[in-house]
């Protein structure tokens, strides 16, 4: 593996899992592979979760960790081959990429889709000319196309609980007053892809996602006979992505209650809107993985950066 | 003790003077009672000395520290319980204060009285919520109730100076262009109370403190008077607590000089304006302590540390 | 050397070009040195390069850093010694570096030139009351009368490549859109002054630099007549020095491109607008040595840091 950018660097999910779950009950057993190495973290937008756990991944490793918050420095970058920079701009990202490559010996980078042309974030031309042009290992934080490591994170949660073989995963809809990006559900929904599970996919008409991750995955536009019989209810909101970042629906029907979840396990991927994507008890009650999730986070991102340093 | 969120925490400051003072001779000599643990900072207000002096003190202590400034990214949080999240605030504390708990093993959070809403403010909600709902010891950098850390390096500074067994601290109001908390001298009257010491609090009328923290403690309005063989002189602005938030008086009659320190040791927790809340000659002065209370921020802060981790 | 504040610390820069290059052969030789040391990061300016740079090399010795983003937390610092400080700034420089002093070690700073007031600007206020006040060594990261680290990088860079004893290097205006200030230009003269070179400085009429950094260097007004025979060629804008802050000409002519580049080195510190000061195909050309800079600045700083952690 040469880079970490999407669902599609992960060659056996299963093994990935199995290792990530080692970490987790021994995270500093490989805390000599980082010495002397430094991870660069760029921050295009805001974070919490991902700050915080790979950061914390990194310390485990021993990596000494430079943090940019990019989006705050107001660091406007070029991408265009040919242009005059006589803008906005005040350097081009060749340049960025492999002066950061020179102090850094791994990238990650975050850089949400901006919502307003579909075409143009589908470049994810941060993430990818970084990855061109650094000339280091490049991990994704989360760009257009995909959010890997909360997918890794995920997989991890569904294996520590599964009780089936083959279990019922749902990506069920939700509501928010905001226009949210795709990388998320597009990102679980290529890493359920690779485990052992049945996935089904409910949202309200005209919130269909890109057909080319999606696949021949079942759509059900009725969230109720989705729901029937989940082991695991993965709650999300997401723009229209025909209709590219309108929001169409705030109906709070789709909300999801304890009466809907019945037995099936709850996961989101944090933050979440009380009252509005889930109540407060599914959130908080047993059923609820997002705690878990959020741990798993730290060791979906340490396997990674522990594969990326020995390769 | 299982946080430290206030004076209150410090069961014997006594021995906890006499203990940062051994830490202050040997700062690295726990290098080891850190490694592979993690401090998160939260900023919900600007500092320097409190990030400085916490990092410092984490790095004494073998502590991997992240730093959250979270004003700046401008993460707003919900702390009620049953609302309907469709406003501003993407996420709820006890969402926030769980995740943060998995990733760090100690908490220290900042986040200041907004002094417009007494009661709303004296619940220190950030504050609390975190130490209820993240599952690991908190600290308290500066709250609406206090500031013990401050408090805990301006104990250790006046045992580091008094030559007398019980000597006489006078807290004095000082003029100041913008509306302060209260959070300081609140916490540096609970601590006088621990100590060996005689108290007295000047202050122009209308300035009285919360009586549920001054006690019985005298009150003198006359600044003149209440200097008279005066040990150590606090010196503090803070805005009305009665009129809550509101400047009652600039009156410069009540700034600091040579005359009335006489002298006395001059202290004050820093930043100061000079010229209007003492004159430069006493903050430069042979009485003036302001740069010991500020280097007794790393001990201070590093025995809270070290008390927490050993807990 | 107590400080480095400019190039005049240099007492013998080819021992220290060969001190870097050795260090850079084998980064990690000192780590010992920095243990349980910390070096403070103050930023009143924007920084990438010195950012990351001085952080690398930092983790190279094994030190502990602080960074401190001053501009956006809005620390006002006041400077003047008699003024009554009820207006914005919060704190006086004397009582901020004492504090600082304390926490840190070593303490690196940058504060660009206003570019509105050059009597001002040359006193270069905040790196000197720190070196005044603080008590430990304090860096140079970018003031108003120079950028000694770029400077020294540079050397490094030339010192690698060039094939001849005494190489002719020509420093060379460009135009760019924004007002920028001279503390490049003027740290590359001066350390030229330094080395084995003959340095011609060429710019239109009106850009000439500072007659007390020149000196009786060669400036020739035909940028033609400049470049020919040259080895390197650094090319960089300023804004007027004598018309102070000005922009005075963007004529086009005075970009870097191949032809005019011939066989010479390009270099420039970046960041660098593509095809306003150089065309792309110099950047990336053979002969271009931006990224050699770049990557030079880790052994630079690091080479700073050790000389100030030995003394």
């Amino acid at each position: 593996m040469k880079h970490f950018l999407g669902i599609g660097a992960i060659d056996d999910i299963h093994s990935w899992i199995r290792e990530a779950r080692d970490l987790k009950k021994d995270p500093a057993a490989f805390y000599d592979l980082g010495k002397n190495k430094t991870l660069g973290l760029l921050f295009f937008n805001n974070s919490l979760r991902t700050r915080m756990s790979t950061q914390k991944a990194a310390f485990n490793l021993g990596l000494n960790v430079l943090v940019m918050n990019v989006g705050q420095d107001g660091w406007s970058l070029e991408f265009e081959d040919n242009v005059i920079m006589n803008g906005e701009s005040a350097e081009h990202i060749k340049e960025a990429a492999g002066v950061l490559g020179q102090y850094c010996d791994l990238i990650g980078v975050r850089a949400f889709a901006g919502l307003e042309d579909k075409e143009q974030d589908e470049k994810d031309r941060i993430l990818n000319a970084l990855a061109t042009y650094c000339g280091v290992p490049v991990i994704n934080m989360e760009g257009t196309l995909g959010h890997p490591l909360q997918a890794l994170a995920d997989a991890i949660t569904i294996a520590e609980h599964k009780i089936v073989e083959r279990p019922k995963v749902v990506l069920s809809w939700a509501p928010h007053p905001r226009a949210l990006p795709h990388a998320v559900p597009h990102s679980f929904i290529r890493m359920t892809h690779q485990i052992d599970a049945d996935l089904v996919i409910t949202h309200p008409e005209g919130y269909e996602l890109d057909p080319r991750v999606t696949q021949n995955t079942a759509i059900e536009y009725d969230q109720e006979k989705a729901l029937e019989g989940a082991d695991f209810v993965y709650v999300k909101n997401w723009s229209s992505y025909t209709q590219y970042g309108k929001i169409l629906s705030q109906d709070s029907n789709w909300m999801m209650t304890r009466e809907k979840l019945s037995a099936a396990y709850f996961m989101h991927c944090l933050p979440l809107r009380r009252n509005v994507v889930a109540s407060g008890e599914v959130l908080e009650g047993n059923r609820s993985l997002v705690m878990q999730q959020a741990n798993n986070r730290t060791y979906a991102v340490q396997l990674v950066l522990k594969k990326l340093l020995g390769s």
